[in-house]
């Protein structure tokens, strides 16, 4: 277990870790992004990560830090999105059993890839209550190690590696990383390896007017959880957790809104121009760049795109 | 003009000639599609080439090529494609004016791209005569030069370019190289460039079975235009011009149809797994492969996605 904010060596150690199991996924540029904004963007691209996400990192490097014993009794989660995925096929690599705790309303698409690396699949009512009693249960009864999908430590240090990345990788020093922020992993994460690897590059978070909880969080210095949170920017839905709050006020600049209209034009931008797929979620930063761009000019900005994982069938545009 | 089929000189001083104007595309790989398969595929991502398609490089090295005299009284051609975008991208390069013949039914936003290189766009009704007449009309008043997006030497030794970075960014020697076929620029020049730099590599076409003028004037030995052409490739739905017909009977092993299920399944397998954007014309090979998976079994297969250039608002997913 890490009891405290990684350290540059923890994210240095993490990073080493986890190295052999990801994909150092590349940085792109687009020109004509770039001249929309009147910047120079710096996209990492994790959505061509492995389960197409950057959940893969901190699911790695958790079930990577487990020892012998705790690896043999498994480990356990709920959600029905990446994280899912990623414990799954973190265990598969690491020889443990997940337990996967997943609402019976998942799409079968995503219980099915959950089963196809070796995970249980424990299905519960769709209720974040049901989701915490079965998980509790599960953990009961195997004595399965909980990785929870952003309040850990051993998570925050391994999305810390993607942002290490994109530091090593970009030619110049950054002035400005810019991640979304649901639960607060991918932002505390990375704002830790921008402190520690490029000091003086600040770092910025989007997030949907109607899933608001980290903009109100921040500007209040206390934590206000979500309360009905509506945003076609589904991953980043839930609430802030308190070890990635605690680390986002004391690192990261600012929060930056954006509305459903940004969100689905900057998606569709990166859709239509970059020719990659992108989740809802992913286009957050780049929304609240174009947004602020007087902000933005002329400066060397980095963005981490999360995820690809889509509904094709589901798609918001008309 | 060039008026004999591209030697392999020919093709080296294509590459030559537009190599700082275009992208060197990356070739990706992708495990599950791999294991669909039971064949290890190398795909040179064309989706990512400038105006999103390889028809940049056909019509730069086409448009560079030509004399000072014929660039000052400008080139012309007729396309609502990826093709009036290379032409007018190229003109642009080169300081000549682009004439480009469109429909009148064609998108708002491809006569806008066309236009935003520089290009002048001649609206004509939405017929091939029209298109023809009115080309006739611009070249006849302006001098212009025409350029044909496929029968033309110059533009099939541009896209032959694209093979010839493949085979040289794969490591070892691929056992074959599959691209779709409508007009036949796009197989015929790789088909070339895979006899002159891999010998012993054989090249196959996927064709959809809504528009396989390509496959029966192959198996016939004389070229049959076609009729009423219908599939969600509508890259793929010219007929195939006489130059392209000419190499492809010498140079290639077989055209392999494919039924438009087997189209938006493969597309839809490149989208969810490689998370890149494919038009559906590009994902006619990778279905041909599927399809006729015995005959590729554990071979090294290298793929040419074309292009990226979809309406985001008509998918055929469900």
């Amino acid at each position: 277990m890490l009891y405290h904010i990684p350290t540059a060596q923890d994210i240095a150690t993490a990073h080493e870790r986890i190295k052999d199991y990801i994909h150092r996924t590349p940085v792109l540029t687009n020109t004509f992004i770039n001249k929309q904004v009147g910047a120079d963007l710096y996209f990492k691209c994790e959505n061509f990560q492995k389960v197409g996400a950057f959940k893969a990192r901190g699911g790695m490097n958790t079930v990577l830090s487990l020892s012998n014993d705790e690896l043999r009794k498994g480990v356990a989660t709920h959600s029905s999105g990446n994280h899912a995925q990623a414990i799954a096929l973190a265990a598969k690599l690491a020889g443990a059993q997940a337990f996967i705790v997943m609402p019976s309303s998942a799409p079968r698409i995503k219980k099915a890839a959950v089963k196809d690396y070796g995970a249980e699949v424990i299905e519960c009512e769709p209720t974040l209550i049901a989701r915490e009693t079965t998980l509790q249960n599960v953990v009961a009864e195997t004595g399965a190690t909980f990785i929870h999908p952003y309040n850990d430590y051993r998570v925050i240090a391994g999305q810390a590696t993607a942002a290490k990345e994109l530091i090593e990788d970009v030619d110049d020093k950054l002035d400005a990383i810019v991640t979304p922020v649901g639960g607060g992993g991918l932002l505390s994460g990375p704002a830790l390896s921008t402190y520690y690897f490029s000091n003086g590059t600040k770092v910025f978070a989007g997030e949907p007017e109607g899933a608001d909880d980290a903009y109100k969080s921040f500007n209040k210095g206390e934590l206000i959880p979500q309360v009905s949170p509506k945003s076609v920017a589904d991953g980043l839905l839930t609430s802030l957790g308190e070890k990635p709050f605690q680390i986002i006020m004391q690192y990261v600049t600012d929060i930056l809104l954006v509305n459903e209209i940004e969100i689905i034009n900057a998606m569709r931008m990166v859709w239509e121009r970059m020719k990659i797929i992108i989740e809802p979620s992913c286009a957050v930063p780049l929304a609240a760049v174009l947004r602020n761009n007087e902000q933005f000019k002329n400066q060397r900005i980095g963005i981490i795109l999360t995820g690809g994982n889509v509904d094709l069938g589901k798609l918001p545009f008309e």
